[in-house]
């Protein structure tokens, strides 16, 4: 039997000339399969037709904007995801989400390959090989652009060579990945870590240094997630969706940082990520209010190890699995409003109430109603300092 | 013979009023020592004087900028230190300081206690008390504020009784601690953490949302700590105070928070750190570049730990010592220069360059000259995501 | 209305005298509460009675073995336990269990206080009070040994002078703990620290020393506890009911060391805990079968910080919730069979079988049927060692 | 000018027909580089003279066993290294060991690569491989086992084909790695980890279960190593050499365990280590005595951290050496002396004394003398539990 390869399919040129290049190179028939993660562009439809068209034996376009928003951005904002304390996530995000729609395909369709457009340098073959290895072990992988050394001027002359139907605009300067929860941007200029960014490379954020009038916004979160801007309840796409636009156009969300990759290289990546940003801003906080003061401290190691974990390719993994847990049980309170303010290239929270407060005023007021009976303090305090007070003799004896 | 009290002394009413009223008290006498950690204000001989005339029988002032610029808040810098990731422990770092002097002073002047104007609900009972076990464990403390419930009211009251030589101002509606380092402010409309703060709040930094020309600068690290702006070597109080100035000028670190402090409340904290926030900024940034990424990774938690302690007053610590020294080996290669725009509240890195630089542009690009080997990936993909693949067919097995 | 004190009662002299003596100086009305957390020792009639003969308003026994055990030695047992990688918990798990029934009599009896006999140096009092504090905010904690310095000698007194029906019997040298999990002893030449422990003291353990025969079982677990010896399915206090026996006779579970106590002290420690000693062992080994590595690496911390909080008194608390469900998810897979010999004062095993192994035969083997594809090694290889060869380079030219 | 392969050479027939195969293969000189790790065997001048015999150009022998103990074991000790709290890293430790003199015969003959033994499947080869990159990243790895599938087999029959002066031995069974630190045991019917391991695997250790005569020893360590057995001063080879002989005359050591390799999959290993396992339990048990608490704690997971750091091949690696620096400062005041009884398989600590030690009987004793103020626990107590509090009166409200 003909063996099917199941393609990563962004209906660009270099996948769009996979299909006939694959299905030449290894004798298989293609399956293209095009997910929608809120990265925009052409209308999916279009799409479709236009792996068929390139030969695909099967087209499958998915819009997974909604899942993508509940089942992998959302656990991020529990898990407040930030790579090195500053990277969203947002592709290492989307990646899972794919593998996930690719396995369903090769279920569906008798798959025996998956095939997907990674370099060999990059974190992205990592999240799609290790995701498969998970969900399905049967799987093989191919890489064009790594394992054939494919590549754009290759699919050009392929294209040409075969009279595919395929329209050759001019090369993007940019290398880009972009989706519902962020953009990341890469460029040859950028490789000089000493050069700074230009307005040029940036496309979901304004310019934050030009002056505007701020935007203020009240988030309700139940559950650690969000479910209301202004008191309007949205699903969780409309919220990341509005929140791109509003927090965007204040130039919110900008991040330009040196990257430590998996594969054991730095790397220079400029991010935007607007909506991201801003509802991290907004959920750190209300944990500052409602998650218990020893539990907020372990957290902050978990929810660091979530974060390399799915940067580092393992979303399905047992460890990300057990992690998770823990969020899901720390975030039971994480309930209550977040007043947000968005200006001049940051997000702000000014307020916070919240029904599972931890905030107790009676304890806190310095004003009269103040309830916390100083008296204990002193015994608290001796004991407090007893080790390092008993080491502090025994090192000077020492010395 | 007579026992002396060794007084943390300010130059403020309280305090002022309080010599007499410990010596009275405590059939003791006082000895005042205040500490100049840049804080500002009055002239600390006209402090100095003021205790005397109040009947201290000695009184000490120590400026003590380079020493809080350089033993303090260097070391912090080096340990990305933001408690909760957001405070750089403006106070935490000059009670230790503080209670340095104290030792001391107990040492020349033959103290026998120490007292201090702590209240019994905030962290800086603990960071004196716990520093001074660990300093010099003889030494007993005494805090009025807690121990006798002295008050403001109190002192003014005993201040007429007493014919003191004190002038009651109005009362400052903001309690306020402020040092180089940084400004805290507290005041009974915060208490309702839903107010937003107000312009009238703040001291160190001007707005953010006015329009106004962006500062860009150059900071030179060696070891981890700053050591020169735009070229020009600069002493570590100067650095700071400059960035204070500098940064401070385009609103550069206000933070608002709910905290946790450590007698086991939450309470709402406004604070302006703008050279604190700038250059801890600048120092990830420059970490990113060149410490390696499994050191970065377990020095995350590292930071944190430190952060911790100094926060809940265990400055002197063995655990403080020995995280210092992993932080001291972690930071011998963080050299390099990190180019800084200052602007509408945002301190961002738009440029890095290191002689220890650990981005290697050759392994890096994607253009000619790329010297990765990327047919090493496919195996390492696969032994990487194994242990996920194995669980996840026994999983599959299992359920 | 008269209030009432709810008494953690032992049936022994000093909390039998507790009751009148806690009438008299409180003016309040006592309900004794006596729990078997299988401690053995008296008959809970009996030990009923006489609080009531003492002048107990009320007094409850609950036989709380089977709940100890499920509820509160299971879950160390996933967790695997060992406080300083050593002590098995043995009084800090059974005080939250009767701190849930004190709290529970409270309720019942409108109790207003709970009394218990711990000192102001130990860990007891901690998880006493802090465990109250968090099932019923209301009650108030006295602990007479600590508030009113009451000791046996004043007991005998107090007794003799009311007349009380109490038999006075020759002082134990020893102070003793025990429950289901184990047994603590310390006693006055122990606090020498160079002092070896002396056969006398042991009680659940023979000696090790004596030659006998091994005693050889196999122990089946579900979901990370212990279900069936030899294949007979037994509730969780019979298992470790049986294990005491047979792993005792064989002097198994015996521990001397000296421990950090949240008072922030040290003390010297002899503890005996056979069953847990043996099921600890099982457990990790079972685990190391069953749990994927990077889970298994991150579940030591949680296992430690999950020791720490049992010790520290916070049973009751948001993170131990959190990192139960952190454990829960860890051990889904966590079934099979150990071989355990029992010999010598050694818990060894020796066999390991599961339905959910992560070990693979065909993997590990290097006999005929290998699958393990060797050619990924040499990639893998080279980048996992990329980031240190790359520091390494530049460490070179730095230095 | 001919590459030069620089060998690890055991003198066995593996790595002596190894010489002229990659010779013959790699058109290269061989040199071969032996070292003595105190893995006992023949002696370094047979074997010299048999690499030379097979064709080596040049053969250089290496007494590393002091090095060993001093650089290697004892930082080990220092770490309580016990990689999955087991195994006591016995191969682990001696690969960069010998990575070390590889490296510098490497610079000293000018060898171009290095060429290991080990397989494609075990961890050796990243200890190796990782090893050579992090100190000298020019060389180039040869890996006949895995890379030309070079088997004793193919050994046996290329010594016929050219008819080298190989004596062929029967085949040990059992595949075996061992050196002055432990012996590791792997052969084919334990590859079943239902099978319990049988006596004639050990060699380090005798059966703990014969009935003898305990033996009792002081051990004295200084800065956290063991400098001197009852009182006489040795080597750091003398020490763990005598302990080998003295713990394994008493069967202590021997461990039976599946394990996770770093290659992502899990293998059954049986160990014996009577001196690590002897001088980690001593030197515990003196850090309970010597290190305070919360230095203590973290210093747990700066062990694990290393433990799984010199398992994985990254002992020449960045986080390590800051690993050191943190534990080399923990161990300042690590000294004193510990009582061990061996015996029946067990070394049992049975007193410990030290003038360092921050056990005080005075705050510890429940006799007279006593100094330990009770009255400070009430307030310790009320604020330790004061989250734990707040948080329960939360969740009660919002269920």
């Amino acid at each position: 039997m003909t063996e099917r390869v199941v393609l990563a399919y962004s209906g660009g040129l270099d996948t769009s000339v996979a299909i006939p290049f694959l299905a030449d190179k290894m004798g298989a028939e293609v399956v293209a399969v095009a997910v929608d993660c809120g990265q925009g562009g052409e209308d999916m439809d279009a799409i479709r037709q236009r792996a068929l068209d390139c030969g695909a034996v099967e087209a499958v376009v998915v819009d997974a904007r909604e899942e993508f928003a509940k089942d992998f951005c959302f656990p991020a904002i529990r898990a407040n995801a930030l790579y090195m304390d500053r990277y969203p996530l947002v592709s290492a995000l989307s990646r899972p989400l794919i593998v996930k729609h690719l396995a369903a395909a090769a279920s569906e369709f008798k798959g025996t390959h998956v095939a997907h457009g990674c370099t060999g340098k990059g974190n992205d073959q990592v999240r799609f090989e290790a995701g498969l290895a998970a969900l399905n072990p049967e799987l093989k992988c191919v890489a064009p652009a790594r394992d054939y050394a494919w590549t754009r001027d290759k699919a050009i002359a392929f294209a040409e060579e075969k009279g595919l139907p395929i329209e050759v605009s001019d090369k993007n300067p940019y290398s880009i990945d972009q989706n519902l929860w962020g953009r990341a941007v890469e460029t040859g200029f950028l490789e000089d870590i000493w050069n700074a960014p230009i307005e040029d490379l940036y496309s979901y954020t304004s310019d934050p240094s030009v002056p505007r009038e701020a935007d203020e916004l009240v988030l309700t979160f139940a559950d650690g997630v969000p479910v209301a801007i202004d008191g309007r309840k949205l699903t969780p796409f409309q919220i990341i969706d509005e929140l791109n636009k509003r927090a965007g156009a204040q130039g919110v969300g900008r991040l330009d940082m040196v990257e430590d990759r998996l594969v054991g290289i730095k790397s220079r990546e400029v991010y935007e990520a607007p909506a991201a940003i801003a509802l991290l801003a907004a959920h750190q906080e209300l944990e500052n209010v409602t998650v218990e003061r020893d539990l907020a401290r372990f957290k902050r190691s978990v929810d660091q190890r979530w974060g390399e974990l799915v940067y580092d390719g393992l979303w399905f993994s047992p460890l990300k699995d057990a992690l998770e847990a823990f969020i899901a049980e720390a975030q039971a309170h994480v309930n209550g409003e977040i007043r947000l303010n968005l200006h001049g290239g940051r997000a702000v929270v000014t307020g916070r109430r919240s029904g599972s407060s931890l905030y107790d005023y009676d304890l806190a007021t310095y004003d009269t109603g103040d309830t916390f009976d100083q008296s204990l303090a002193k015994g608290f305090v001796e004991l407090w300092g007893l080790p390092s007070k008993i080491a502090a003799v025994r090192d000077r004896k020492d010395a």
